[in-house]
C-alpha cells in the first residue's frame, strides 16, 4: 500500500530517528557502546524497539550514524578554526587545542568515537573521520609553507601525522581512568599542541609559546 | 576419558595450531580479513574446520591471535632497534625508519593488523600493541631528554603521538592503491622520520639530514 507521506508525517519520523541518535549518543557518552545494546537506546528514545530497527538497519548502522554525525560536528568546528585567518602555525595551535579541549570534556563519548573496540562497519565510518581531519590539516600545513612558517614537507604525509598525533595523543587520557577523577587534561593538550608546531617545523618561538599558556 | 597427552602429541597439537595461525596471516597478507574465512584457513592449513574450532574459540580469537603475534615480532625489531647505543635521535630515526619499511614491504598485511576495519575482540588486541610501541619510544625520548638532545617534554604524551604518528602516517600509503604500483614508499619514510625528529624536538641538523635525503 503505497502512499506519499505527508509533511507531518515525514517530520515525526525524522524526529523519530533523530531521538533514536541522541539517545544512542547520551548512552555511549555514559558507558561506551556496551552499555548501549539496542533495547536501551529504544527505551531511552521512547519508541518500540522494533521501530529503532526500521530506521537503522542494525545496531552496527545506528552507531556507525551516530558516530559519522558527531565526527561530522567536530570536524566542522576544527575546519572553522583551522582555516580562519592568520598565521598557520597560531591557527593550528588553535585547532589542535580546540579538537583536545572537547574530547576531554566529553571524555567517555570522545574514547567511544576515536579508539574503543566495536564492529568493522562503525569502524570504517572513523577512517572516513580521519582522511576528512587530515585534509583540513594539510591545507594549513601547505599554507604554512606558502608564508615560509613551516619548512617544505609532505604537507599530505604531516597532515596524517598530525591527525594520528592527535587522535593517539588523546586515547590514553580518553580511556575510563586515563586522567584520574581530578585531571582536567589542560598540561596534556599543552604537550600535544607544542608536539604538533614542533612537528611541522614552525618557528621555535612560536611553539614554545604555545607550549605553556594558561588559555581558556 | 581423561589422559596425559604424550610430547608427541602435545608436540603435533602444537604445530597445527601454528600451521593454522601461519594459514591466517598469508590470507589476511593477500586479501584482508575478508578473504580469510574459517573455511580457507582450515583449506590452506591443511586441516579441518572444526580443528580451527578445537584451537580457537572464534573466527575473532584466531584473528586476535595472529594479529597478537605478528605485531609482538614487529615491536621487538622496533625495540631492540630503539633500546641500542648511540644518540636517541637516531635510534629514533632508525627505529621510526624500520616499522615504517617493514610495513610498506607488507603492505596488505600490515594495512589488516594497523586499520581494516575489524571486529572488537581483534581491535582490542591494537590497542595493547599500540601501548607496548608506546613504552618503547617512552624509554627514547626520556633518554634523549636525559642526554639534552631533546627539549623536556612530557615523554608519555610524545610517546603516544609518535605512535598514532607511524601508524596514521601509514594508513593512507598501506591502503590498496595507496601508494599506486610503483611507489616503494622510500620518500615516505623519509617524510615520516623527519616529522618524528622535529616533533621530539632533535637537533635541526639531525632532523634535516634525515629529511631530504634525494627529494625532489
Amino acid at each position: 500500500m503505497a502512499y506519499r507521506k505527508t509533511e507531518k508525517v515525514q517530520e515525526a519520523l525524522a524526529d523519530k530517528r533523530q531521538r533514536i541518535l541522541s539517545a544512542a549518543r547520551r548512552l555511549v557518552s555514559d558507558g561506551g557502546f556496551q552499555e548501549a545494546p539496542v533495547t536501551a537506546v529504544a527505551g531511552l528514545a521512547g519508541v518500540a524497539t522494533g521501530t529503532v530497527y526500521r530506521h537503522f538497519a542494525s545496531k552496527a548502522a545506528l552507531f556507525a550514524e551516530m558516530i559519522g554525525e558527531t565526527s561530522q560536528r567536530e570536524l566542522e568546528v576544527v575546519e572553522a578554526i583551522a582555516l580562519s585567518d592568520g598565521p598557520a602555525s597560531l591557527r593550528l595551535a588553535d585547532a589542535v587545542r580546540t579538537f583536545a579541549r572537547r574530547a576531554l570534556r566529553r571524555r567517555r563519548l570522545a574514547y567511544a568515537l576515536v579508539a574503543e573496540p566495536v564492529d568493522a562497519e562503525t569502524d570504517a565510518t572513523r577512517l572516513r573521520y580521519r582522511r576528512a581531519l587530515a585534509r583540513v590539516f594539510e591545507t594549513v600545513v601547505e599554507q604554512g609553507m606558502r608564508s615560509g612558517e613551516f619548512p617544505r614537507q609532505n604537507a599530505a604525509a604531516s597532515a596524517a601525522c598530525l591527525v594520528g598525533t592527535c587522535i593517539e595523543g588523546l586515547v590514553g587520557p580518553l580511556s575510563p581512568d586515563g586522567l584520574g577523577p581530578d585531571g582536567n587534561g589542560d598540561e596534556l593538550v599543552d604537550d600535544l599542541v607544542a608536539f604538533c608546531l614542533r612537528a611541522v617545523g614552525a618557528p621555535a618561538e612560536r611553539a614554545a609559546t604555545h607550549a605553556p599558556r594558561a588559555r581558556t
